[in-house]
């Protein structure tokens, strides 16, 4: 029962032990297919995960509405303006997280879009001076230096903002706090890493981070500002509670992926599909508004841009990959190449995926031996990813132009463009260079462009894809912000755009156009996700009539994944050690009851309704629980039919008490009180705040001996299980209602019996925390 | 506690029963501000409900796994080859549900074009030769006589197909079971009198009738084919269970969707954001399966169909409102007429709610005096929209034609075009005509159409949308099959085209365009979804670049919409009776626990673990429940500390406990059996059978005295609530879960407390029938 440390104030420290005693452990007792973090082997431990780069205490939200007598009375109180504050407070935060979303992803893509231009000006120039040796050094010494920046960052001060952040915002919707994940130090480091990592040209996106950006805003603003500089605003202590937390930073998601695709529909599915684990009709409609207002910024910021004021940017950036301007033709026939790209994504995801767990294993390895490894790994990632983009294109052949094209079309010198002319002769371009020595936008953009059947030759799109094969699978494990979008985007329009080369001549498919299926196959594949992936593709792309074919080629892909293995998402997930609570339960879940569960685990610690104080500070101190069942003995029920009764009043959180301590509120005898004595001493804003720490409350010997009425604090309405309930359910029941705590009560009725025999909390009901406990049941383990 | 009878055999009968009633009673004693039906004033009632036109029994779905131990034994004995047996059978169904729904939707759109383009083309020929009477006569009795084909077929044969349906649905995915709703003469009646209905021009669409068939098509497809000739195919019966069922029909409502709009994305989210209440990510995946097959068979036939092979169908149809050609170009100071739109289209819609909902209760007070005057209302409406649509026209004046068109252009005297001639001279238009003598389909069409500012007059605009306006209140009620979305289409698209053409001089946004965003705003203002109209609209429209102002217009229309009455749908529910259960529980609801509820119902009806046949027969027959909790007293429990001991063991079905009398399972002596004795004679597959009526179980008098064990046939893992949980917490619980019966646990324990004290129901925790018996709390009552 109880179930996690509660000392969010303390956790930086800790955590900085159990990061160094991680760093000191012996890599061999890490086998490949375990979890990174090994577990205690009982159930309800105190759980380690990864968030981000670094190894974390675990904490369950709590979605529950506390429903004791102060809450009553706080809601009888509340009036008319105040809940119309909280409703016009709600819809301001929600245009907030929008604008903020959108404003800095612009101001991202401003600045990546110049850097990265600037740079690749500058190699042009010494390429068209011939000057090779120099343009390699100028190349991969900036783009050194921006790794360099980016991963210092995330390595020294925010460990927490490296990787893309959605498999923690995954399991922050789904009820883990994962701390640190949503400061102003991570927003800030997410920023810079982002920009740095994305201009150096390494293959990862800025997609990722968007969303953890997005999140962030969100989190931020609901508590009105960095942790240590909040606005003790009244209005905004509405949102003092993990619900609303937890709706912000649904939109702030949702706000990240529209601004990172232009696709307001899509990021909505996207939240909706791939990240929340609740959805309510009303969250739909603001998450909705919240892409609404990121959609008009990004539309502001282009026309803006389009005059030209936005330095290099208003040539690429955010115009997206448009291939609106295909006329899409497609016969019955056409149906046999889309069915190939399918199979071909859905294999060469699950592969990936494969490959990808494999590699996070290695790197996780190397990573744990300190923060100059972490470094060094970053680093030469970096100049492996520069020297392959600068060197390669000088192995492809130089193809003339197509004498049709201006001469300003073919062959482009400038930063963007489809025709790079690179190492070759005037009115000749080399085709891998149009692709590698760009960023990753304008190369995605260049493999996605239509009408141009004989643009790239076979060999360059060989090396292309298998360049971006190698680089996915190194990059993404890298101490610095990094999305999953993009390098499969990479990798999938790659191959698919090869497949367009072979199968050219039996369809009326554009080769574009194959690129785009490619890389929706590949995303498919990897992600798993179909009606989001749909419609950001519908909005990315621009194109209706797409539709049938993309829906075709994802559920395809998606099947075939399925049946390799689960999502890169959950891979990674189970890999940080987060205590994801799954949807679908486990088959041999039905043949284990609660009761069985609560046998194994310690005898339950409990409160009489009026108790003495030694007995709530030994409790504290001694246990690590979070919720403590409240029960009253010897009462008369109103039947009057028995003698020896008790009475389960409910369970009572350690924030409470501890509260309840520090306030001294304490009665000299055992008594219970009277509503007018607790009015005004507590307010629910005290209430919701669930910070404080047992060890800062000092009680004197007097004290001690005297009693505390729990009554007023005890949340009288918990939800409970039967103890021949079977987990399977349990579990639906835990996961649909979003508890932290459930109290399991008995079913039999008599006197002596205690109304509560155990509690449960996420860690008892994950499947793999029972499995240690009743290894059997892994035999007849099937999905 | 129990709640509501379950006798689907008898169901027929007795619904016509309660139909004549229902038709007896006093018109006078249906207040305007009540539902429909009158309800009994006590908790658990059973209750009545419109479905269709028809006034029936409602029952609820039970989404429980009921977890006894033949379920167990089942479970253990399941193979391989079943688990992919059910997994392939699912995903063939949901394959199985899009290809039908799209065969049928084409079908459809065959028929209604082919009739009224005949029709169409003969009035035109007489208006031609200036036989304007004899035109008159043969368009309305065309036109009386089809709907007179929907209307018969609707009131005879099966009342439940009158109109749109997407109420029920909604109801029976909430778990509200709605009896023949979903069979095989509701889906042919629904068919035909919808062709009938759409081409004989009523203000009313194809697409609410279109969901109801893809749900129909759904529900006989799972349970393997219409109700007295289903298919005994072993593998359907995996799909024998409301869980299954409720998947499928949420399947077929998306593809109903999807073929209705030509909009896969849209149909999925109209589902999830609308429609469904349980939602899960395997649920979206599949349904999206559905749709996109849907998809693929209408254009299939589009692609049939422009070779010229489907009558008049080719030249209308399924060609919907393409806009696609629009180049979007808009400033900001264009959100000005945007926010008017919606503004507007708040206002107007939630008007429109509020007068539907009185005309609603007016037609019902005709509808209840018998069929007769149903038909009458029904063919008054016809012989009213007939008149208008024939005689308005010539208060139009002739338009000379745009010489710049070719003459095949304008003046057009086919069935579909843009510039009807009607009674105009050569080279001159009636633009009234080109809106009303036509399908709905192409009047949208052509009110949509672009690049054509000065096609129609102000004058024409105001009658059409005054006309639509009374026609859309009038058409919506009467006892044919009528969807929503086409009347309110009409009537938006009339004002935004009229504001447009007011708007011209100061905006660049096109009058086509004013007209699908008013046509927008008013479906968000009516219906107040956001997400999968914005969705739906952008796949009709075919231009992703309308998307920013068609998400401000429709957030603007539901907040101004809101702020006045509910949606349309959820009018339409209440009106009907149908014990809809909200996501969102009243605050009222927090101050009132189960405990007290349960206080204001009968004692619960249980049985022992091993209980007397005379017992069960009696509790059977006296009551309508259809759960009853078992418990076990005297055992001693293992830790063996009490000697008066009660067990609460589970929740037996009223359905199972038929079976086992009909089965005569006795025992001669009071005792528990063992496992082997049972296995073999009762399959899960009968126990899945919900169906039996204790009337049709004879048992003699010896039997009368033998006992029946109970314990393998009990859900041994209820759901339970303490007493003191909050109502709201309960129907979160309750909604969350999909439960039938929830049982009430004491808080107390002491010896000889009944481990059960109450049983809730669907019916108990609807916020009408609380107050009903807690006037007190509607005083506090407050959103």
């Amino acid at each position: 029962m109880g179930d996690e440390s509660n000392q969010p104030k303390e956790s930086t420290s800790i955590n900085e032990n159990m990061e160094e005693e991680a760093e000191e452990r012996d890599p061999e007792s890490n086998p490949l297919n375990e979890p990174l973090l090994k577990r205690n082997r009982t159930l309800s431990s105190n759980p380690l995960a990864l968030v981000g780069a670094k190894v974390s205490y675990i904490e369950s939200l709590d979605y529950e509405i506390n429903e004791n007598d102060l809450f009553k009375q706080d809601w009888r109180s509340r009036s008319r303006a105040q809940v119309f504050q909280y409703i016009f407070l709600k819809w301001s935060l929600a245009f907030l997280v929008g604008l903020l979303t959108g404003i800095i992803a612009t101001l991202i893509n401003l600045a990546v879009e110049n850097i990265a231009g600037f740079k690749l000006l500058a190699v042009v120039k010494y390429i068209q001076n011939e000057r090779y040796l120099m343009g390699f050094l100028y190349f991969t010494g900036t783009n050194f230096i921006l790794t360099f920046i980016a991963a210092i960052l995330c390595v020294c001060f925010a460990p927490t903002a490296a990787g893309p952040g959605i498999p923690e915002i995954k399991a922050y919707l789904n009820g883990v706090d994962t701390p640190n994940m949503f400061g102003a130090t991570t927003l800030f480091v997410k920023i810079i890493g982002s920009i740095g990592a994305v201009a150096a040209g390494l293959d990862l996106g800025k997609e990722g981070p968007l969303v953890h950006i997005g999140s962030c805003i969100a989190s931020i603003l609901g508590q009105g500002g960095p942790d240590n500089y909040r606005i003790k605003w009244r209005w905004l202590r509405y949102f003092n509670n993990d619900r609303d937390r937890r709706d912000l930073i649904t939109c702030g998601a949702s706000s990240g992926v529209c601004a990172a695709f232009r696709a307001p529909v899509g990021g909505v599915l996207f939240s909706l599909e791939e990240v929340a684990t609740w959805w309510r009709s009303a969250l739909l409609w603001r998450t909705f508004f919240s892409t609404a207002v990121v959609v008009v910024v990004l539309r502001a910021t282009i026309e803006l841009c389009h005059k030209g004021k936005c330095g290099l940017f208003g040539e690429g950036g955010l115009i997206m990959f448009d291939v609106s301007n295909v006329t899409v033709r497609y016969h019955v026939m056409d149906v046999i190449p889309v069915v190939i790209i399918g199979v071909l994504g859905g294999l060469l995801g699950s592969l990936y995926n494969y490959l990808l767990h494999k590699v996070l294993r290695l790197y996780n390895l190397i990573n744990q031996k300190g923060k100059i490894y972490k470094l060094l790994l970053a680093l030469s990632v970096a100049v492996f990813t520069s020297v392959c983009q600068y060197g390669l294109p000088f192995f492809a052949k130089c193809t003339p132009c197509n004498p049709s094209l201006p001469e300003s079309v073919c062959p482009t010198n400038g930063r963007s463009g489809n025709f790079k002319q690179f190492n070759c002769p005037n009115g000749y371009y080399n085709d891998l260079a149009t692709l590698l020595l760009t960023t990753n936008d304008d190369a995605v953009r260049n493999i996605f462009s239509t009408n141009t059947p004989y643009e790239y030759q076979p060999s360059s799109i060989i090396i292309f894809f298998a360049l971006y094969c190698i680089l996915g699978l190194i990059t993404f494990g890298i101490a610095v912000p990094s999305g999953l979008f993009l390098p499969i985007i990479l990798m999938g329009s790659g191959y698919g755009r090869l497949l367009g080369i072979i199968m050219g001549p039996h369809t009326n498919i554009d080769q574009g156009l194959f690129a785009v299926l490619g890389a929706a196959s590949l995303m498919a594949g990897s992600m798993r996700m179909t009606v989001s992936l749909c419609v950001i593709f519908l909005e990315l792309t621009n194109n209706l009539l797409l539709l049938p074919i993309t829906m075709i080629v994802l559920l395809i892909a998606k099947s075939v994944g399925d049946s390799f293995n689960p999502s890169i998402y959950d891979i990674i997930l189970h890999l940080k050690g987060l205590p994801f609570m799954d949807s679908n339960p486990e088959p041999w879940m039905r043949n284990l009851t609660v009761g069985e569960l609560v046998d194994v685990k310690p005898q339950v610690v409990g409160f009489r309704g009026v108790e003495k104080v030694a007995n709530i500070v030994n409790a504290l101190r001694n246990t690590t629980h979070n919720g403590f069942p409240v029960m009253d003995g010897g009462v008369v029920p109103p039947n009057g039919m028995a003698s020896e009764v008790t009475e389960l009043h409910g369970i009572i959180l350690r924030a409470h008490l501890i509260k309840v301590l520090k306030k001294k509120w304490f009665l000299a005898e055992r008594r219970r009180t009277e509503e007018w004595e607790v009015r005004g001493k507590f307010t629910w804003v005290e209430l919701a705040e669930r910070e404080g720490n047992i060890e800062d409350v000092a009680i004197t010997k007097d004290e001690m001996e005297m009693f505390v009425d729990l009554h007023p604090f005890t949340n009288t309405t918990p939800f409970t299980a039967l103890e021949s309930m079977s987990v399977a359910k349990a579990l639906v029941l835990f996961r649909q209602v979003g508890l932290r705590h459930m109290l399991v009560v008995p079913k039999y009725q008599a006197s002596g019996v205690s109304p509560v025999i155990g509690i449960l909390t996420r860690q008892d009901l994950l499947a793999y925390n029972i499995l240690t406990v009743f290894p059997h049941l892994a035999k007849s383990k099937r999905k």
